[in-house]
């Protein structure tokens, strides 16, 4: 062929080992702490598997893909590094644009890679249910599916405002088999005294994580699963980052800006996690962008404190970028990166000045969208459209300056669940919601208080 | 690994030629006849390329695929053939099940295969924009993707009763820069018709064809595509099987059975063609069935006869299984699988025994199709979903007599955009609709008459 397109992998080019940048972050991780006694903890005993305890603190560069877990992978991995040359001809620029694709896994996003992963520890360890929770659905959707692979239960509380505007990503689930319940509930403790405040209570991410937890806490057959945040979900997409160091070896070319959305931080650090120890160990000259919406800009607007992982205190706490765990977002499209935290891992990296932050608002966001999906011919999701947006800033500045730049990002997932918002973009009804400066001062004052030995 | 669950092949594997099956027939094609001349006639020159016209009537074995159409087919080809080990462990089955996964293109069916070939050569011959039909919206999406990335406008048709139930099939081909009218449409002298009749006539692919039909046809500037029945748009499709033979050479196995849903015939030929040739050829022993809905069970009920392949009469006569042009099929989720004829080619395949056909009905094909989700994963398009119940059910047949028979089947598009037909099955609200024999009958007997010369 005259041009390539697609750098594609066979299924022996599927990792073997997962990245563990703990072995190379060159400084240490703040403990987590208990919610109660706020003395240093591992990851609560009864919500998690043993196996992930030790990833989420382990220092060993490599860590083992199991094999049954590579064998899920390769239904729909390695996936393809596109060449995005129609956007690239449409924004006549001399950079060359390049996207990562998890949009093609069987729940159209990248998060099934942790899924697997997390449904495969806990069978392992004799449990027969996960409960988690979901905002706009893609993490609920993985669950379900890599429950239904390992044929256990899946029990998610996917946050209302959610389970009313997207009744097709609560029947994904429960056609997957998993049980699925408006958060608040009236199943736990802190979702009857949201339902108590408000019979219609919207829900946010904060507490559905608060209910999940509590029900894998109270449950002994149960865990808990988590889609972002913590050390060893991030390392489990660095699969997404490892396949596209060896498709770059292929095009004989190395990225200069690599780009992700980030919301509590998986699909960033996915992608840019291997190219990140690079930069660190070897010194490559390298900009790493971290995309994050107006509604919730944790990175460039959050304190980097420690504070709690949910609203009803009920996780652990983190030192991570923080709005405040009382913060709730704007109802953005992006239910992705309506989160009031960030991933210790890549809070630490921003703390240190080894990646950067940029926040963008929901309608630029989809106008890069519509242009992307209109040259390159596929939608992406409104978590995945800020990266867009921001690689198509970055172009048209590598057009303005005259540079061959090398851009890549990460298209975490398809829109094809979103197409109710495509439709409000384009009949000029969704909202910009902009950056709630005064909400965030307010959920900034409202930090625990913390004293470390 | 210890097991291997999918056959990847590599962007090399993708074929540089389409399979013509008229090299291999062993029979003539009857001709395709003018709708009111009823004389032999080429596809009507102001609606199709000269070079779709030339492999419409090729018999040439081979014609190779130009270059940017493989370059774009390499966004998603090749796709996986992968092995459905938990479908086998949960039916407990000797029998190995194979299936060609064409939901990983971006607008989820196998469509763009030749959606993305017909806006080449429109392209090349000077047009500018392509009218088309769509029922389900498969076929729309195809096209409208294939045309965003031609640089081409788009005019889609869209059966009145679809448009109105499956919304974001219809935003999704508009953020893809397509223009989308509902059929009956006041745009032509048939709506028009039949907008008279009943103004808010709920269409059938049949009319929404004689709709694109007159609009290209009126129109300089603009080709008529069609997305299936075709012998061109067949074998577009052949990529899919002769990707599958490369695929069982790796897997060191071969097809007992070959199974694919039928429609227009489209995705089930572009499995199953490069096989029968092994078959006709060869002298291969194997079964290749056609599974059709019982609501439109054209080559199991039908006609082997001359009759019109839309509703007005305005495109032109084929031999062909046919339960008659005025056929409207019950409205059951597949509604890629509701038209009253048959590719001429499968027409012709059936006639002469060389493949076989069953019709199944809409409940046990859910309840297949929900089978599946929850084994392997993937939530199939209600269209597929007719391949799967079938697929099973031989499954279970060697089971019976204890046979290790080896499977495949096309599962042609992801069910993404039919999750208000998974919610009505689980909630029992699915109709089945089963034979309708009456007016299957009336139907037949209203055919045009021809003598041929």
């Amino acid at each position: 062929m005259t041009k390539q397109y697609k750098y594609q992998l066979t299924e022996n080019d599927i990792p073997k080992t997962w990245y563990n940048i703990q072995a190379d972050l060159g400084f240490d991780l703040p403990p987590l702490l208990h919610p109660e006694t706020k003395e240093p903890t591992i990851l609560p005993p009864p919500l998690f598997a043993e196996a992930l305890n030790e990833q989420e603190f382990s220092k060993e560069r490599e860590i083992e893909i199991p094999d049954p877990v590579r064998e899920i992978y390769s239904m729909w991995r390695p996936t393809p590094l596109i060449r995005a040359r129609r956007l690239e001809k449409a924004l006549d620029t001399p950079a060359h644009i390049y996207y990562k694709y998890e949009g093609g896994s069987p729940s159209g996003s990248h998060k099934p890679n942790t899924a697997v992963a997390q449904a495969f520890y806990a069978k392992q360890a004799g449990l027969n249910r996960l409960a988690t929770e979901t905002g706009a659905g893609q993490w609920g959707s993985a669950l379900a599916f890599a429950c239904g692979l390992m044929d256990m239960d899946c029990k998610v509380f996917m946050v209302r405002a959610s389970y009313r505007q997207k009744p097709y990503r609560r029947v994904l689930m429960e056609t997957l088999d998993a049980e699925v319940l408006p958060s608040p509930s009236a199943e736990t403790p802190m979702g009857q005294a949201f339902l108590e405040q408000d019979p219609e209570h919207p829900g946010s991410l904060g507490i559905a994580i608060s209910e999940a937890v509590f029900t894998a806490g109270t449950n002994d057959d149960t865990n808990y699963a988590l889609g972002s945040v913590l050390n060893h979900v991030l390392m489990h997409q660095t699969v997404v980052g490892l396949e596209a160091q060896q498709q770059f070896e292929m095009a004989d070319e190395y990225p200069d800006v690599l780009i992700g959305c980030i919301g509590g931080g998986s699909n960033f650090s996915g992608l840019v996690l291997p190219f990140v120890r690079e930069k660190i160990v070897d010194g490559k000259d390298m900009r790493v962008i971290a995309v994050e919406p107006t509604a919730a800009p944790t990175l460039t607007e959050g304190l980097y404190a420690f504070d709690y992982g949910d609203t009803a205190q009920a996780a652990p706490i983190a030192k991570m970028f923080t709005l405040g765990h009382t913060f709730i977002p704007a109802p953005i499209h992006a239910g992705g990166l309506r989160y009031h935290g960030m991933a210790p891992i890549v809070s630490g990296l921003y703390d240190h000045g080894i990646i950067e932050a940029v926040a963008v608002a929901q309608l630029p966001v989809f106008e890069a969208a519509v242009q992307f999906a209109r040259t390159e011919g596929i939608i992406p999701a409104p978590e995945s459209a800020h990266a867009v947006k921001v690689a198509i800033d970055e172009a048209l500045k590598a057009k303005e300056e005259g540079t061959e730049k090398v851009i890549a990002f990460n298209l975490s997932g398809h829109g094809h669940f979103d197409l109710a918002a495509y439709d409000a973009f384009k009949k000029g009804e969704l909202e910009d919601f902009g950056f709630p400066a005064e909400e965030i001062e307010q959920a900034k004052q409202i930090l625990p208080e913390v004293e470390l030995a």
